[in-house]
């Protein structure tokens, strides 16, 4: 063991990052990005907002980021007020925040695994002991399994994800009820992919009033194209933002991308109008891929996950030398699969079409 | 006890949040940023780099921010290579992502305050014990005294802040030394104001080679005029900064902010200039209120720590009553005052001027 290895925390001896394999291939349907660059008139948006910033950055940002958290509430609507929004550099650092605040040492966040694969790793980097009460064969979340998890562990928090990833399914508005009701601490919904959804009433925002511990998180990397400009966000009762605020890092959001955030959200009618072409693509794919006789769960996000495979790995593969890559999130005869654009989404359909025929062995036999 | 904060961490509870009072007044000297706004010609460049970024923001940003680690790693000189240089949103996190990785609950990290009133506050937000070992009665930090505080305490971390905020002062290099040599763990020299030291050869990263549990971390804050891009990086060894992409979160600074980073490095020597015109204005003060028969710390920084004041809070008043404001950084008898443009130094000269003439009472009799 070397010198640096020795002085590592002891939990994190002999990890190795996060991080989805970036390989370089025509159609990359692997991280959930949204399929569209932005549109030059809202790339124009953007940049006259960044530039009115540019010469001012020897000072230091808006600290709790007023103007943004306004834009922010006026998006989300149910009648939010820019003290009950927080944003951050992406939604991990959301999370983090949230971690920081109400777990740590001695602490213990409640997950379902599968789900998102960075709960457990921002629970690891806050010292919060993370347990996973998994979930039912299916990868469905029932309000009694979730209730009955609550009771065993007593969690400080419990994270939920709706739609979930990497199954792509909303959930039952009646499981966050019954997490809330179950749980003496902070719940969260983790809704990255909640615009696109197919019952927009499917969201937790609007339970949001009358119940403190609860927190919607959101991100603009999906609905607005906006994975490399780092804006997660969440909605919550204000006094519970006010807490984020003790270990939040000061001016943690540059004035860049807070004017950048602003700027694509006063174009959200036009990055909408993708989203819906997303929608579309990803719903092609499952009408598609259940057509050839693949079991594909029901998607309310970008991306979807298919099953019906004797060896996920093999078919990864084979897709990827058709020059399409998709996820191998790990989970036995699965793939998770991100809509692209139409043009992409034919390659996919086609990558799996050829594999099919040419492997029907890594298949199981369809019924 | 509202339930929220019933829910919050123990330590956390009745805290309250980091932050500078912002006042709005013509003459503000109380928070370090540089004082000259980004010069037309370099925001001209920033906006370039940061323009060819917008239409790709729907893809995520290069994970390891590889393009800026060359760019800083030229910058800084000293035959460092990328690999021995990282990145994050402001030194903060920086120091953030140190703490999470070698310290954590059950550790401790040594500082020597008074020093940067964020390092305990990183301490506690991850759950890493913070040791004040203290400094000398004239707040200078000698290799003695630091041999011993990390002998008696055994930390896994010593920072150690060079120049000193508030003090202002370099630390000799055979301190750093002496704390290397007397510790087994990680040692960070924070160099935030680096680029202001009247010696250049004062930093630490001359003593990087052949140290691999050796820190220097740098903000791009200060002397690139960059406080509000929020971008701070760090130099060590190759090995430890692999260990950092443990805690990192994935993806954590955005294409805009690596973007703009490398526009303001690509215009470094213009932005030197102005470096060395805050300098002049540095030595301004010290040498005024020397005159005055205030006693001023040697200053490396950007700032200068005054003291002979018998009622610093009121200093500060009446000060900010001349349309000035320093800051109080709660240290008896003194205040810590950023060095501004010609104008905002002559403001601050004449505020001086004008109160010890008024309220000769708030002021030690000078010798």
């Amino acid at each position: 063991m070397s010198e640096i290895e020795d002085l590592l925390r002891e939990d994190l001896r002999g990890q190795t990052a996060y991080g989805a394999p970036q390989l370089d291939v025509p159609v990359q349907l692997n991280t959930n990005e949204n399929a569209f660059a932005i549109p030059d008139d809202v790339a124009a948006v953007i940049e006259e907002y960044i530039s009115r910033e540019i010469r001012g950055l020897n000072r230091y940002p808006d600290r709790d980021a007023l103007a943004l958290r306004e834009d922010l509430a006026a998006y989300l609507g149910h009648g939010l007020t820019p003290s009950q929004v927080w944003a951050a550099n992406g939604s991990n650092e959301i999370l983090q925040q949230l971690l920081q605040a109400f777990g740590g040492p001695g602490r213990t966040v409640l997950g379902f695994m599968p789900s998102y694969s960075m709960h457990p790793l921002l629970a690891r980097g806050t010292g919060t002991n993370f347990v996973d009460a998994l979930r039912d064969a299916d990868y469905t979340l029932s309000p009694g399994h979730v209730g009955w998890a609550i009771e065993a562990h007593d969690p400080d928090l419990v994270f939920l994800v709706s739609p979930n990833n990497p199954t792509g399914t909303a959930l039952d508005p009646a499981v966050v009820d019954a997490a809330y009701e179950a749980s003496r601490g902070i719940v969260v919904v983790d809704e990255a992919y909640a615009e696109f959804a197919r019952d927009a009433s499917s969201t937790a925002l609007g339970r949001l009033e009358g119940r403190p511990r609860l927190v919607v998180t959101r991100t603009m990397s999906k609905a607005f194209a906006f994975a490399g400009a780092r804006v997660g966000y969440l909605a919550a009762d204000a006094e519970l933002i006010e807490k984020l605020l003790l270990v939040r890092l000061p001016y943690h959001l540059s004035s860049l991308t807070q004017a950048a955030a602003r700027g694509a959200l006063a174009c959200a009618p036009q990055l909408q109008a993708e989203v819906d072409e997303l929608k579309h693509q990803r719903d092609r794919i499952v009408k598609n891929l259940r057509a050839k006789g693949l079991p594909v769960a029901d998607s309310d996000a970008n991306f979807v996950l298919v099953g019906g495979l004797v060896d996920a790995a093999a078919v990864w593969k084979a897709v990827l030398d058709q020059g399409v890559l998709v996820r191998d999130v790990g989970l036995p005869g699965r793939l998770r699969i991100t809509a692209g654009t139409e043009e992409e989404t034919t390659a996919l359909l086609d990558a799996f079409e050829i594999v099919m025929k040419q492997e029907p062995s890594l298949f199981e036999e369809s019924k």
